[in-house]
């Protein structure tokens, strides 16, 4: 196993041990179940192994590190739990929803204090720039916004790519950069490479999300641990979408008011000979390199371990 | 005018005006929209009214004060947002509550953004003691968990009046306790008087919360602002229910088994005849004297101006 592999996995599973090890009360267990659940999931940790090896990269001590990284995964699970309420996701990590496994109160309760829980493993750190805080609650009300746009295009009829991406941006670009910077602003760098290393995350993310929609149609349920095909369901504006209404708008529409939210196979059919797959991938690629090129030019080489785990992001399903 | 109805009606009118002026973006509209239909409510503003009382007599900054009320407010509506939600409350100061306004899904993200509004106002404040944070999200955290009782309890069959208070000190004493402990954290006062002035207020929020359970049942609707006996409706354990159960099961049970979500008459009736009525609101008077007692204590006399708004509270229906 590469070296780059082996800290991944250690980092994983010692985030894991900490998550396990956090200590959270048994009552009420209205609040406290829930939250045990969603934290139960398996997650790929993409979140905190981006805050541990920017942690590594910009020195800062590794028991705020796992803080930091304890509240950013927090911070992602809550918005997951809210978002597939939103949504009407069942299934999430192979798991059923919080909301379908238990209700829609108790992930809306779960979800807030899951979020009260995140802010207090941040404010728990004692030595701290007072900026740390501004920067974590900026990054989830982007988040927010985010998330909104989404909804707000499912009731549009014609999205532009310079939105799509402003929107996925916002959603899950907001706290990549979030997971990038927040190590720089414990180690008191300069503002202007926290804004840098920040806007790497957040081109990280553009590209992670893109690929995102394209797994959301053609990769495998079961590794996916979610069934597929939801956001074509429910009208959601991809970046897919938008390439897909660009090349032929009828048969795409004809297309997907077939779809029966299980059989994939003539989108995906359409999609390839259109070469939709193909321009879309190009598209996540581009956003992956502006994210490679900034990072390098912060001084992060081709061997630093961030820019080889961006590797193994963009690779994560090849 | 009394002065201290005068100094009310001008902390409530310069706070209406601050909360008019917050500048809040026009976009997603998905997000601000049902932001700012919530925040036009109009709320009597009791926590900012205690906020700002209690940073005059501890002679905060003004302008941090007007942050810290607003924060709690904005911290109060998301709560409520949520809570709407949950218990299926159609309406809330005589407006559609927000998710019947709009949707659930608007409604949980607005939340979802008041509540890191909130935060942010807070982090904006520029000095301050770190531990202010620390003060504003325990307090929250106690909220869902309050919150999270009451949810468990509608499947109970007995609730004592020991489980009601320790539920209602959460959900409605902690925001109440925060109210009153920030000026003093924010002006540095000890650890002990801290502690007692936060005892205050949640002594305080458990008198307030019974007497909303009385005027749920024998107040009028036009000036509750919201339809009345959703308590009962909705199984929730309200001191009153509790009482109710103490004196006659049997015939409450059916009592509250006939009630059509409307007609309170036989529940009055009931509830006044076996003077359930009498008992509660001598419970509510026991939780506000010894909030009075603690204020005395703590060098607030009967002249005060904390003093006589807590009177003012509980004389506020009569």
């Amino acid at each position: 196993m590469s070296d780059i592999k082996k800290l991944i996995q250690f980092i994983r599973k010692e985030f894991n041990r900490s998550l396990k090890l956090f200590p959270l009360p048994n009552k009420p267990e209205y609040l406290y179940d829930p939250i045990k659940y969603a934290l139960k999931g398996e997650g790929k940790r993409f979140r905190p192994i981006l805050v541990h090896l920017s942690g590594k990269a910009y020195k800062t001590d590794p028991d705020i590190i796992m803080k930091v990284s304890l509240a950013v995964e927090m911070l992602h699970c809550f918005t997951l739990i809210h978002d597939d309420i939103m949504d009407s996701d069942n299934m999430r990590r192979n798991m059923p929803t919080l909301h379908h496994q238990y209700d829609i109160s108790s992930a809306i309760l779960a979800g807030d204090g899951m979020f009260t829980i995140s802010q207090l493993v941040l404010i728990g750190i004692e030595k701290k720039p007072p900026s740390l805080m501004q920067f974590y609650n900026e990054a989830v009300l982007e988040i927010c916004e985010g998330q909104a746009l989404d909804k707000d295009f499912e009731d549009l009829d014609e999205i532009s790519m310079d939105m799509y991406t402003a929107m996925v941006e916002k959603k899950t670009g907001a706290l990549l950069g979030a997971c990038l910077c927040l190590p720089a602003v414990i180690s008191e760098r300069s503002n202007d490479e926290i804004k840098r290393i920040k806007y790497v995350g957040r081109q990280l993310g553009i590209a992670f999300q893109i690929q995102d929609d394209l797994f959301e149609i053609f990769e495998d349920e079961n590794k996916m641990g979610k069934s597929l095909g939801s956001d074509i369901f429910s009208n959601k504006k991809t970046a897919i979408a938008i390439e897909a209404n660009k090349i032929n708008k009828n048969e795409w529409d004809s297309i997907i008011h077939q779809f029966d939210g299980k059989d994939l196979k003539s989108i995906r059919n359409f999609l390839s000979e259109n070469k939709v797959k193909e321009k879309v991938e190009t598209l996540a690629d581009q956003y992956f390199n502006s994210a490679y090129n900034e990072l390098t030019n912060l001084g992060f080489n081709k061997e630093s371990d961030l820019y080889k785990f961006f590797k193994m992001i963009q690779g994560r399903h090849s």
